[in-house]
């Protein structure tokens, strides 16, 4: 009898799609009971962690194919058009078409998508995904490649270029990553700035100065600005609740506190009160003009955290409030999207009345397998063994009995997904990862950063 | 004893400031009851009215002045950094300080401002003005100069550069127009995307082709884009209405007919079909994945009708709404800045609790002065004159009466706004404009465009 782990192995090798004779990437899910819908497209954000496991167990084609195949279709030109994808862009997602008997990738840049919602992760993950080929493989060369190069560099175009705010932050629309429905995240969510910061860590790494030194100074000036920004303006613990509730509003000039004018009266203050713990705390969901979404985003923290983009004592208290809360933010499958849920007028106001997104559900708060390699990752970079330990404790059997579901839930996610397909790729790989970085620590290099410091940074071009 | 007309004028005048010795614009407020703070600056978009009246007189030094000076405050390189402004940006407002007997300008490009909002309405009013001093002035030989040829392309450039998004709107943060708070105006506003467009047709026929062909052909393109964008998506009346209410949800490719797969309880549908007329409709507020803001805002309703962004029919159709809920949408003070006000929850969530902001007052639904040119230049531009005409029979002795506040409050613009200042200089040249429209139809012609034919557009470079 096959081990549970034998088996999610197998169900991954069933997953991979093939071009033109050349395996380039997952499916998003197996599920025979189910229409396909866009679930036979492998989306880049959902092949990362594929490409992870690819990675450690030396299959290194596979993701060399998926870097290859997806740089192509890229756009490389144009930029001063609508209605077609911006230069630098990578598809959400791509499938393999057969006419007369020929293959073709077919992409999506969410002019397929419900609600034409735009994939703005994509190319940050497909950076990160990018240098892990390289850190796992060692050939630099490969990234050096000129096509390579620009690919990277027009992706950074598109993230650095100039935009009408002045935050260092990037500016998104509602719904633009894991999160690709409308639930209030438009704006600068965190999900998005933590995988800008890692893009922008990967893209320093891989870039040859040569050329792009425009780009490089531009990186080099925002990942301080960024860190700063978001361990400054995000962060949540108790000491900085009682400065939010007592900020004085209002304020004009360069000598103001509140610098977004957040009034607190609409903070969830008392809740937040006995809900942290004393030594923990949270980035903020969103910061923007008197607006602080005090929602804890799982993928955001976590990924904060990997990066560095947090310090080292903001990790810490990140991990404490997981464990504290742990029924809220983990309940019996690791681990929630968000919390907690929008219910109400709140779930009607800012959803727009989405019935997938109804409280407790899906994107609202619902609990994703797939985090569980993600909270491993940041347990171990963090040295709290147990957490990931306890979580691994709760999926391994259930995932398997259940058939490897998308998503579960219910405010402890006991119930599986109203809506969720079986055999979803991520959730297997979520397991998988989670399983080797338990076992070898070492591949947490993969994806993760140390602090950044500028002075002893290096490039690729010293290399 | 002075006619109302007369004081108007006059204190017009008293609100010009004066640097080095030449008039370069005019205060936002000259309440001497109350504290400056930003009052004493220059606001871009608070100076269009003035600069319409100071053109129609013949006071074209004050205008050019103006234009110069606010050029030389736009950053002309630099774009890979954050916290300091954008490329191209024009600043929000500026006002002269004096150092060691020495005057300067100073700028706030939203550094300054309350809650850090971003001023992107400046950039776009300032192509308008400009092309309103070519035209009065008949100085195409002005605009023509390299110094502005740049300014324009910078801010071309900035709002034709590739972004995350395919839409053919300009995505924003929310505040970032004369709306300058929160108010759930985030994503696509239409005030942006009307200012935008006619930004565009103003740009079109003030740049040189020479040097600048990728950007001529990029408005070229985004001119029609953008039109049949908010002709299509934007519009709402009784039979679009229908269609919405019907609409089917989740449809996933490029067949799908809710493209934005709005789900119709999200919207005030019963309340709507009784206060739509037969013959009106407007532009929604706003457009998004699952978002259908369906408040009308005045500003961008009348643009599109000045800049000729709506048809000939829906401008008809506009003013049809307007003449029908004339108690909604002017009350006792043209006229609304919108309509209705975000009421209990929708206000908190929204506002983030603004106190400024409740229901019924300030930007939340209250009666603005300074609309009263632009429903004029509208009325005109449609052969309403009667609009225009009980419009300015409401307005016309209480402002002076009320000595010219800023805004009035309730829902029918019965009461001087709780914090309005006296003495604001556009509530006095919204008045002194909508006069002379009156009087001169011909005048419409400074800011306001006949349909767009990309046939027969012809360039700068022709004349």
């Amino acid at each position: 009898m096959q081990s549970i782990e034998e088996q999610a192995w197998q169900l991954l090798e069933e997953s991979i799609i093939y071009y033109r004779g050349r395996p380039v990437g997952t499916v998003a899910a197996n599920d025979v009971s189910q229409s396909a819908l866009n679930y036979d497209h492998c989306f880049i954000r959902d092949f990362a962690s594929s490409a992870f496991l690819f990675l450690i167990k030396g299959r290194y084609d596979i993701v060399r194919n998926f870097l290859e195949e997806t740089l192509r279709l890229q756009p490389k030109k144009e930029k001063l058009d609508a209605y077609t994808p911006g230069r630098g862009l990578i598809p959400a997602s791509f499938k393999v078409v057969s006419i007369n008997g020929k293959e073709y990738l077919e992409s999506d840049f969410g002019e397929n998508a419900i609600a034409r919602v735009t994939p703005v992760d994509s190319c940050l993950w497909w950076i990160i995904i990018l240098r892990a080929y390289v850190k796992a493989t060692k050939d630099l060369q490969f990234a050096l490649q000129p096509e390579f190069q620009e690919g990277i560099a027009l992706i950074m175009e598109l993230c650095l270029a100039t935009r009408f705010d002045m935050y260092p932050t990037l500016l998104v629309p509602d719904g633009s990553c894991m999160i690709h429905r409308r639930l209030g995240i438009y704006g600068y969510p965190l999900e998005i700035q933590a995988l800008f910061y890692a893009a922008l860590r990967a893209a320093r790494q891989l870039l040859v100065c040569a050329g792009d030194e425009e780009i490089v100074i531009g990186i080099d000036k925002r990942l301080p600005l960024l860190q700063n920004h978001i361990r400054q303006h995000y962060w949540i613990d108790i000491n900085r609740l009682n400065v939010i509730y007592r900020f004085k509003c209002e304020e004009y000039g360069l000598t103001a506190i509140n610098l977004f004018n957040i009034y607190s009266d609409s903070i969830p203050y008392a809740d937040l009160a006995v809900w942290l713990p004393k030594n923990g705390g949270y980035l903020a969901g969103n910061v923007g003009p008197s607006q602080l979404d005090t929602r804890f985003f799982s993928l955001g923290n976590l990924m904060a955290i990997i990066s560095s983009l947090v310090s080292e004592q903001q990790s810490q208290a990140i991990m404490t409030l997981i464990e504290a809360q742990w029924e809220d933010l983990v309940g019996t499958m690791p681990m929630k999207i968000c919390f907690p849920a929008l219910e109400k007028e709140e779930y009607r106001i800012f959803t727009g009345c989405d019935p997938k997104n109804i409280p407790w559900s899906y994107h609202n708060a619902g609990n994703w397998p797939v985090l569980l390699w993600i909270l491993t990752a940041a347990a171990q970079k963090t040295g709290r063994k147990n957490i990931a330990k306890n979580a691994m404790e709760l999926a391994e059997n259930r995932l398997s009995e259940d058939e490897w579901p998308e998503y579960y839930d219910g405010a402890r996610g006991m119930l599986i997904g109203r809506e969720a397909r079986r055999y979803q790729t991520w959730t297997i790989t979520g397991f998988l990862l989670a399983k080797e970085l338990m076992l070898h620590p070492e591949y947490l290099e993969l994806f993760s950063f140390e602090e950044f410091d500028v002075e002893n940074a290096g490039y690729a071009c010293n290399l």
